[in-house]
């Protein structure tokens, strides 16, 4: 653990920083392009006078900072009084929708009687999602007046006028025999894939899952192939139950992993006691290379170059759905754990967490969601790559996404200004380092760009990636898991021929 | 014109009204559901205690009203000098980009060493609507962040944090061939389908036209058949051109209707002149029958009861492209003019107005452009229908938009908060009356509902729907115009055969 001071942790706070995250769209700043429109602070969010600080000028996390003109201080005094320097998360409180301990036993009594829903495994995980508050101020899945604002605007207006984003339809489908069994009951009981009740809806609202328009507004297209449509959506009812989430217990797995199965509040409480007075997320679903730790440990640099005591590293793989032929959760989870074991991140300065929520690759929409859901976990900075939540075009020979809308959309999107957007640097193997570097367009010839599927061909024929690409413990992981794979078509081979 | 003295005038101003309009998503209230989460003064836009006023409780136009505390006028007393009493255009001023007369004969020559952009129908239609401030702020056609932001969330951001709506692209699109011609260019000038020169673009952003995500999340689906995107976006180039607009005169069409055609501004001038200080506004593609001129009537009626001393109505049909269906522009022009000479609507307190934009038939998204547009034109109050821009789904037998959608997604939108949304009251021909009256479901045998297929056969066939559906000279234009088509129909049928 560092010793870092409470007395030094006030020392952002104290200086009043503020960060002008402004995105330029004629910017000539191609690896960095900053946000939108509003000035942020990390003490409290009234915009005051500001007075340039150019000593930060060069620090290319932000495209501005500011120091507040202390004429204005003021004004502001009244809302200095902080618990903790971690940003609010959305709506100011953080959703919790587990049933105290002393009510389960009559809640469970009283959902015996209510018309049961049975989830899917991603309905499950939803749960989990909203129980747990990633995707606060939201109570539980949506009616449609937040379907509808989702869907169209990809933000939430709350009662004091201000939004939240909110850009993915976080629903609820029901076939016809459900609904018709629910008929007008305001409450209904979930039951899990296993057949357990876990919990309950609320004041429940059914209308109409028009899945074609959901899934053109979300996706962008309504093209045969996409993942999470044909898994989830296209199978399921043509109605959408919204209402006000109970669970009786913490949604747990039974997979080894549930450990890594940190919540929004115990991920706050963890930064708040390494003394963290920055939390910049990591969102992936891929094993770590060392060009992804060389941005991390980079980021962390640049952030103690602000003024900043402590800034925590929130390494958070996705959970949740994932598509067929990325890597299974299990083997990430290995691979991230050998890449801290080595010392290529650091153990102290990192929390690694498994973030619960199903893949979309919806892209500039998901994107959204990847990042407001670690505002709820205490993250004030998040690492975006190039095409975040992006994949190939499922009938086209391209990418379905433009590769720099994720970061635009995710720079300029309602309810997230209050959160500092670090577009990833671009990284890639320098042969004459020998090292993973981040790319030097003026020798960009000395540079190999070592790409998923050519990563995959190593590991599937046995080759070694060029040295200092990944940590060797890391690498034999994914060598297990793809020898695994090809055992297990061969024996599929040979069972077909017999 | 009315003897409305401008001491009447400022008494909504002087009763400090305030309408809370707030979208209740659960409501009982099916005829009328009003807005969300902002309160709106006519006289600023400092939110305030407020104090509930019951007396104005029982009106069906706004859920509640309210008036300001007295000890709060302090506060709102520096921003109290208005010079007019109508809502201010979106980013505070209207844009208009018509150059100066004495600029016009430099800026021309100047354009001719540009390269050319050819314009189609549509798009020159769009240069009108910018140039005239429909879509202010938008000061020319939409650069890739403004285009991602309607794209994505409806409403494009303001350098001081405020969201103005825009929920449709105004963009402009190009060839390869074009773009190549462009080259590095800053600066293009703009070409009409008649081969002149009418304005230019500076400093201009090419970036890519992905149509299938541009309708996929315009429309909620990429069927084919969606009448825009076949007549306009389909033929259309890869690339979108952004970038500020000039045009070198007024866009006029030339058709015996530009006298229809005012601009906000002109509007605006209109209605200071008619002393208004309410105007609500109409937008129809449709003839205008006697529910149509009841609900007018009706809603002016009802403002009046609230306080108003002199609200006008801004009759507005779109003027710009309509599906093969629909009724042509100049006869409905000539339709509506019979109903204001009929004085079934009040002429004093009626202007009559062409919109010049061409229709998406996009539903919930394109509603938002068309109420924004009138808050541009100084309309605060606007009318919204079942199924607002709505149509017949192109390939499967549904509508294309819940018909309940347009007004929800219009009640919750971002940057319309200032505007209030007035939910059609449903009229239909009461058979015992025998006249359109607003539908009473206690007694719902006794009405009759006349479509527009159904109004079409009556004129086809010659029939004559019943007394007091319309006004017969305002019917007398319709039966001309279906009977013209018969002729025309069977002239070709001739033709064919011959």
């Amino acid at each position: 653990m560092l010793s870092t001071s409470l007395a030094s942790l006030n020392s952002p706070r104290s200086m009043s920083l503020l960060i002008r995250s402004s995105y330029v769209s004629q910017s000539h700043l191609n690896l960095f392009q900053p946000r939108n429109s509003k000035l942020i602070s990390f003490t409290d969010r009234i915009p005051s006078k500001l007075v340039f600080v150019s000593s930060f000028n060069h620090n290319p996390f932000v495209d501005l900072v500011y120091k507040r003109n202390p004429t204005m201080q003021s004004v502001s005094s009244s809302s200095m009084t902080v618990k903790s320097s971690l940003i609010d998360p959305d709506g100011g409180e953080l959703v919790e929708l587990v049933v105290p301990e002393s009510e389960v036993g009559p809640k469970m009594a009283e959902s015996e009687a209510m018309p049961k829903v049975k989830l899917t495994k991603i309905d499950l995980a939803w749960v989990h999602v909203i129980s747990e508050g990633w995707a606060s101020p939201l109570k539980g899945f949506m009616r449609e007046d937040e379907y509808l604002q989702s869907l169209h605007f990809n933000s939430l207006r709350l009662k004091d006028g201000t939004h939240v984003n909110m850009s993915l339809p976080i629903v609820l489908a029901i076939d016809d025999n459900t609904k018709e069994q629910i008929g007008s009951s305001k409450c209904v009981a979930l039951v899990s894939p296993q057949g357990d009740i876990i919990g309950s809806l609320r004041s429940v609202e059914i209308y109409k899952h028009n899945k074609e328009e959901r899934i053109a507004r979300t996706w962008g297209t309504t093209s045969p192939g996409l993942p999470y449509v044909e898994e989830h959506i296209t199978p399921s009812g043509n109605w959408l139950i919204g209402g006000d989430l109970e669970v009786f217990q913490p949604i747990k797995y039974n997979d080894g992993l549930d450990h890594y199965r940190l919540s929004p509040k115990q991920l706050r409480k963890e930064f708040d006691n390494r003394q963290a007075d920055a939390v910049f997320a990591f969102q992936l679903r891929n094993p770590v290379h060392n060009g992804h730790a060389l941005l991390m440990n980079d980021t962390r640099k640049r952030l103690l170059e602000m003024g900043y005591k402590n800034p925590v590293l929130l390494l958070h793989p996705l959970g949740g759905f994932t598509k067929a032929d990325d890597v299974p959760l299990d083997v990430r989870m290995e691979q991230h754990s050998k890449v801290l074991e080595d010392g290529v991140l650091d153990p102290e300065t990192t929390i690694v967490s498994i973030f619960p929520s199903p893949m979309h690759y919806a892209g500039p929409t998901e994107v959204q969601w990847h990042a407001k859901a670690r505002i709820n976990a205490g993250a004030n900075f998040y690492i975006v790559g190039r095409d975040p939540a992006g994949m190939g075009h499922p009938t086209e020979k391209r990418d379905l996404y433009d590769p720099d809308h994720g970061k635009k959309v995710l720079s300029m999107a309602p309810g997230l200004e209050k959160l500092n957007i670090l577009p990833f640097r671009v990284a890639a193997y320098d042969t004459i380092e020998k090292k993973m570097a981040f790319f030097d367009p003026s020798r960009a010839k000395e540079f190999l760009f070592i790409s998923g599927t050519k990563m995959r061909t190593y590991a599937r024929t046995g080759e070694n990636p060029p040295d200092g690409f990944m940590c060797p413990s890391g690498w034999n992981v994914l060598v297990k898991y793809y020898a695994s794979l090809q055992e297990s078509d061969e024996s599929s081979k040979q069972k077909a021929v017999v």
